[in-house]
């Protein structure tokens, strides 16, 4: 009774990141599920570890640690405009797919120009932050209604509260379905090669203690003749909804596709690339080959093969549903509905 | 230079198993890439579990195990023939799914009601493993032509000399194109949640000193858009062509399927299933749970979660190009085409 309380309590407040002194301090989420040890965000080389080293990962969390990461090094007086536009380069640098990233960061570049700049970052950040977790609660607001009240859904790597702030993109529109009483069997992948849904979204549930089953992320498209509709988080879209997400996320659209089953993107505007028509300009991040080969530590196989680490794919805009974002869902076709979205928004925002 | 040459020896003599005194012992797949370790199926409990604990996998290498593990239990005198047909009923009982497992099964049963039947086991077992042999052999001959002679060809989980007496299947058949001097770009998938891939077909190659790149299973649909050719083994065939293979095949028909690719299927005939129409009645495999969370003896995350770990999916045979069998390349309508071979087989093959 105790202890379900407990549960409860957490299922609450459950916050993968505090800010103590204009300090943001994040999960790591490396030693997750196991250990939960916070690392503060104190300086662009620390936001920049993080970010490419991967202790926080998810597009809107990057962006939100990215911007820290900057107002925490303009708060050190001995840090001249000059050092901070490098810092800013160097951070673009830490990872290239995310959109959210560059969001952020193009936010902060022009306050350098402001008067009393250093507490205009601080600021700025705070305000980044306090809007993706405000996205994330219009997200699961709006999102949640694509859910069958009884229903199988399926979702790919981790998008909560340790990938946005706030419950998250995907995983908090299942969030609040459960909240709101859907009854839903949860299917999540395991999602190779960091296992971000093995270790993250089951920490996640977990701790929410809500029940669901893990799947390895081959067997999910021939799953997917189960299930009554899969949502996934995005790194990057395009303006003609083509979406760039944790690799695995194309596999997911073509079984969604084969079997007729719809699929939602669950992202906030930030995600969007107003820059890009078509998901072929793209940056995809190969990372290293250690990532597949090495295992908690352990090598998996021989060390010396070689390996291609592609972390995101692709999914044509044509094969998703309707993109679940913080002003509503937007659905087909996306050339013209992305637009009109983003014609609505505040034009001060990049 | 000496290195070299032994590598080439290798290339030439490698065998994934070996008799003595009329015992097979079979490399234990589950301790490499790292150890060699060979084992004796000197019982049908050996054989039992050599295939229920997939120390032995691969669809022909299964009825090969199978049918030298009755065959030894056949010249223990103590053993009765009523012993014998319970013991060939558990052995139907060790894996659900392989063809090739109730393929050689069914072809020692009837032997029991021979004269000498306990020596004419073992010829059959031997008579087995010779024509598992010369198909992989002949399935090489006829399928290295649909390789490109420069290109790029993709293929999954282990279909070597571990899965198949000779070279293999899928994976003899692009031996057989290094060996012709075909360049190819090998790709070859991890394929989790046991990793034949990253272990056994990696030990494979890197033995036989031919290069390759090994992909994450979920990467593999997105990549074939560069890829010329994927070609893959079979764990049970339906009479339309439709094709039971390691989890993850279906995703990559999609991936086929979409960027226009063709996928072949190599197996030898008695992968084939008289009795089923389409893949619509092929019996799933779903395995233990462990064998996703635990990896090389440490826990991924938590102990107590769900998992529906699926061993096999099942690809539609519209997707498949063709299929390589040791008497030619099978192309569609299947249902037509496959009857045709199977006519022609000698009608005292089950």
């Amino acid at each position: 009774m105790y202890l379900h309380s407990l549960f409860f309590f957490f299922f609450l407040i459950m916050k993968s990141y505090y800010i103590e002194q204009n300090i943001l301090y994040v999960l790591d989420t490396r030693r997750l599920p196991f250990k939960e040890v916070y690392i503060p965000i104190d300086s662009i080389n620390s936001g920049f570890e993080a970010i490419s080293k991967m202790k926080v990962r998810g597009a809107p969390m990057i962006g939100v640690v990215a911007a820290f990461s900057v107002a925490a090094e303009a708060l050190n007086k001995g840090v001249n405009k000059e050092k901070l536009i490098e810092g800013i380069e160097l951070l673009k640098k830490s990872r290239p797919t995310a959109r959210n990233l560059f969001y952020a960061l193009d936010r902060i570049l022009p306050i350098l120009k402001l008067k009393n700049w250093r507490r205009k970052i601080l600021s700025e950040a705070k305000e980044i932050l306090k809007e993706e977790e405000l996205s994330s609660k219009k997200i699961a607001e709006y999102g949640y209604e694509v859910l069958p009240d009884k229903g199988t859904v399926l979702t790919h790597c981790n998008t909560g509260s340790l990938a946005a702030p706030g419950d998250g993109t995907a995983l908090g529109v299942i969030i609040e379905g459960v909240r709101r009483g859907k009854k839903l069997e949860i299917y999540i992948t395991e999602t190779r090669p960091r296992f971000q849904g093995a270790k993250l979204t089951a920490y996640e549930l977990k701790k929410r203690e809500i029940p669901f089953t893990l799947i390895t992320d081959s067997s999910a498209p021939f799953i997917i003749k189960d299930v009554d509709v899969i949502i996934i988080g995005a790194d990057r879209i395009a303006l003609n909804g083509d979406t760039a997400n944790k690799v695995g996320s194309f596999s997911l659209s073509l079984g969604a596709k084969y079997f007729g089953k719809p699929l939602y993107i669950a992202a906030p505007t930030s995600t969007i690339d107003h820059q890009i028509k078509t998901g072929d300009h793209i940056k995809i991040e190969e990372r290293d080959k250690e990532e597949v080969l090495k295992i908690n530590g352990r090598w998996l196989t021989f060390k010396d093969i070689n390996v291609k680490n592609i972390a995101f794919d692709i999914i044509p805009g044509s094969f998703i549903q309707g993109i679940i974002t913080e002003y509503g869902v937007i659905s087909r076709p996306y050339t013209k509905n992305i637009k009109r979205v983003l014609d609505a928004i505040l034009p001060d925002k990049p």
